[in-house]
């Protein structure tokens, strides 16, 4: 049985249902937070509550757990600010607790969903596995954090890889939460509200990368951890402005509406993104989505709801 | 009012000391988990509790803090293994904790005592402030992810300075506690047992550095804290392997023990020393005591207890 944690979530019911089909059995745990009940696949035993939370953790006892896949985490940097806390106990305290729990069970095999905010602003571009994190916002803190206890625990015999993803996108992600996921945001108040404000300049840029190249990278990931701790970027190594996707946005609805520029939210980086190089390398994984036809489907499942 | 956290403990009480001497008022949270009640000054007022706790955090309100100096944590690489959840709690969540309270009561000043543990094994030594950490302990990690929440504060408005002291030893070092301070757990170990059990090899080293140097090091530090975060090493920039320091030891007691070697404590990194150049040029910091003086004060003083 593998345990994918944060399978309510966006990244994580689809990471989950892929294993499903490819033939496993599946656990999560989630706290519900921002995720839904219903993206937990029917098949996936669910355990509600917080990874931070070690009550939580000792329910897996009852089960006989072989790799774990720990997606969960509060992931919205501009959250992060007004509850630091929260955040350290969702991103940091629960990683902590699985590398714990996987070590007292002799589970061999751990996969973690980082960010490319470890990165904070970086001058050379794109950025790669070796670059120093600079991180900005207590989120990327505690990822980071998280990252050091892997690199631990692959000391001690745990097989360790920590995936930094860049912007994820695709259907299923979340319309109605308008404090994470920079393309759903624009997206979703392209479709709902009278004009899209965006928090921040037009020229900062991200590295998109669509869920389906995503999810993939987790079972690669997973299915190749052999050697200790390893990083690696998840991203399709394009920048994209603010601007570009917005304008992306509007072609694809076939109309536009105005566009308002706010303050930044705390800790936003200015322009990133990454190069795929190491695990296309090590691993052979391949983004197989471009940004516009992505967008091009997420347009349309976003119509569909 | 100046918070110095940790004045039960052997460089909280010390610091403290020097600031009464200095003439201000401190005030200290302490959890008395390794540090002793008697240390702490009579003139300090005394919340017991720990900084990980929101609870005890909150006592503070009843005070007018100017500053805060944090040295309170759980402080042994050791024992960061047995209990990684409560490493987090002692030397990140509090780090968390008194900066947002910090930044919630106007606190500008804001000292962390850091450690050399968070550059893990170096090649390139004498290490400076540039090298990219590689914790290779809980406690390095909790300590490095203290230092990340540092500089977001110095971005929200607070100056931040993150000492991160080498091997610290001298009068007033916990003879007693066998799992933190290299030197005072062989010099335990020379007075009070039949051998010296050595985790580790005899050509492991250390950068030694004496406790009045160091307390001196928080007083600069505190107050010229003016340009944001900053890093400083915190040590002599002499390396001195375990080899020799039992020698000294012996030397300066005038008889010698058997010396057993048995295997590594967990995390331990092989040998370390540190530059100062950074403290010296950028806030005239240097070291006054060398080791061999610095250690013959030490057994002194200890063969009076």
């Amino acid at each position: 049985m593998i345990l994918i944690t944060g399978a309510a979530g966006f990244i994580g019911s689809i990471v989950a249902k892929q294993f499903i089909l490819a033939g496993y059995e599946t656990i999560t745990i989630d706290n519900l937070s921002t995720g839904l009940i219903e993206n937990i696949p029917k098949e996936t035993v669910f355990i509600e509550g917080s990874c931070g939370n070690k009550a939580t953790i000792q329910k897996l006892n009852d089960f006989t757990i072989e790799g774990i896949i720990h997606i969960a985490g509060q992931s919205s940097g501009e959250v992060s600010f007004e509850d630091p806390q929260y955040d350290l106990e969702s991103n940091t305290l629960s990683t902590l607790l699985l590398l714990d729990f996987a070590k007292k069970n002799n589970i061999k095999r751990f996969v973690f969903a980082s960010t490319m905010s470890v990165y904070g602003d970086v001058v050379e571009l794109p950025v790669n596995e070796r670059n120093i994190p600079q991180p900005k916002s207590f989120y990327a803190c505690g990822k980071l954090a998280s990252e050091s206890y892997l690199k631990i625990y692959a000391g001690l015999g745990i097989e360790t890889y920590s995936l930094r993803l860049f912007n994820v996108y695709g259907p299923g992600q979340n319309l109605k939460n308008l404090k994470q996921g920079m393309l759903s945001i624009y997206l979703a108040q392209a479709l709902n509200t009278d004009q899209i404000i965006v928090k921040g300049s037009g020229d900062r840029f991200r590295d998109f990368v669509y869920i389906d190249d995503v999810v993939e990278s987790f079972k690669i990931a997973y299915f190749n951890a052999y050697e200790g701790f390893d990083i690696f970027n998840i991203c399709n190594g394009q920048p994209v402005t603010v601007d570009d996707m917005i304008a992306k946005i509007f072609k694809n609805l076939k109309y536009s509406k105005p566009v308002t520029f706010s303050k930044n939210t705390p800790g936003d980086q200015h322009g990133i993104y990454g190069s795929n190089e190491k695990i296309k390398t090590k691993l052979g994984w391949m983004p197989k989505v471009n940004f516009e036809d992505g967008l091009k489907k997420m347009v349309e499942w976003a119509l569909t709801k």
